[in-house]
C-alpha cells in the first residue's frame, strides 16, 4: 500500500468527518434556535475566511492532493455554494471523485516533480508536496472549521475530528 | 528518503514555526499592551484547552511521533511550563531531541505494529499511525494554537503557518 494513498485516504476520511460536524451544527442551530447560515459565515477574526470558505478550501486540498500526486487533471469544483445543503453536496462530490483513486495510482508519486503556475521555474518533489503542502494545508482548514464551530457552541470533541482509526487485533 | 521521515520533518518544522508565532504574540502583547500570559491562557471555548496546553500537546505529538515510529523510548517532557519563556524552552527541547533522528531510523516503520496501553489487544500499522493519528493530531493542535492567536489579534498569516517549502530549480 502506498503511504501517499494512506495519507490521502486519512484526509478524505477527515473531510467526511466535517460533514458529520455539520449535522451537529444544524442540530445546534435548530435547538437555540438561529439560522445555520450564521455559522457558515462565522469566522474567528475579521480578516479570516468564514466557515463556508474554510470547507471549500479543505475540499479542494483533498481533490487536488489526489489529482496532483496521481498526475491526473482535477475536475473544477467552483466555489458557488451558499447554503448548508450546497456545501454538503460539495463535500459529497469531492469524496465521490477521490473514491475513484486506488493505491496504484500513486506509484512513483513520491519522486514525481510537481509544478505550479505560481512558481515558474520551480518544482516540488511529490513527497515534499504531500508532507509540506497538502497535509498541513488540509488539516489547517479542517481544524479551523472545527475551531469556528467549537467557538460558536457546537458540541464537538476530539473524536469527532479524528473519527474511526484503523486497528487490528493482536 | 523515508516518506515517514519527510512527514515528521514537516511536523517538526511546523513546531518551529509555532515558536516564531510566539515572537509575534509577544510583540502584540507589548504593543497593546497586556501581559502575554493572557494569550497563553486563551481558548476559543470554555471547555477547550488554552494555548499553553495546545503547544504542549503539539510538542508531544512531534516527540512521540518520532519515537514511536522509530521504535525508541521517548524522553519525558513533563507539562510544567507556565510562562512564555518556559513553553519556548519546551519547543526547543523537543526540536533538539527530534533533530537526532535520521531517515534510516524509520526503515520498516510503515509495517511495524504500534501498540498502546489504552487499547490492549489492538495494534495499529505504522503507516496508519502516522496518517490517522500523528499527523491529524499534530496539525490539529498547531492550527488551534494559530486560531487562538489570530482570534486574539496577533497578525499571523498562512505563510507563518506553512513556513518555507522545499523546492528545486527546474
Amino acid at each position: 500500500m502506498s503511504l501517499i494513498y494512506t495519507n490521502l485516504t486519512a484526509v478524505a476520511k477527515t473531510l467526511g468527518n466535517i460533514d458529520k460536524w455539520l449535522d451537529k451544527a444544524e442540530a445546534h442551530a435548530k435547538a437555540k434556535p438561529f439560522d445555520v447560515a450564521v455559522l457558515l459565515g462565522a469566522r474567528l477574526s475579521p480578516d479570516q475566511f468564514p466557515l463556508l470558505k474554510q470547507i471549500q478550501i479543505a475540499s479542494d486540498w483533498v481533490k487536488n492532493g489526489h489529482a496532483r500526486l496521481a498526475d491526473k487533471p482535477a475536475p473544477s469544483h467552483p466555489d458557488t455554494e451558499q447554503t448548508l445543503a450546497e456545501i454538503r453536496a460539495r463535500i459529497e462530490t469531492c469524496l465521490a471523485y477521490v473514491s475513484t483513486f486506488k493505491s496504484e495510482d500513486f506509484a512513483g508519486a513520491e519522486k514525481r516533480l510537481i509544478t505550479s503556475t505560481r512558481n515558474p521555474g520551480k518544482a516540488t518533489l511529490g513527497s515534499d508536496f504531500l508532507a509540506e503542502t497538502v497535509l498541513p494545508n488540509f488539516y489547517f482548514h479542517a481544524a479551523t472549521s472545527y475551531a469556528i464551530l467549537r467557538h460558536n457552541g457546537v458540541a464537538l470533541g476530539k473524536s469527532d475530528y479524528i473519527g474511526k482509526v484503523t486497528q487490528q487485533d493482536l
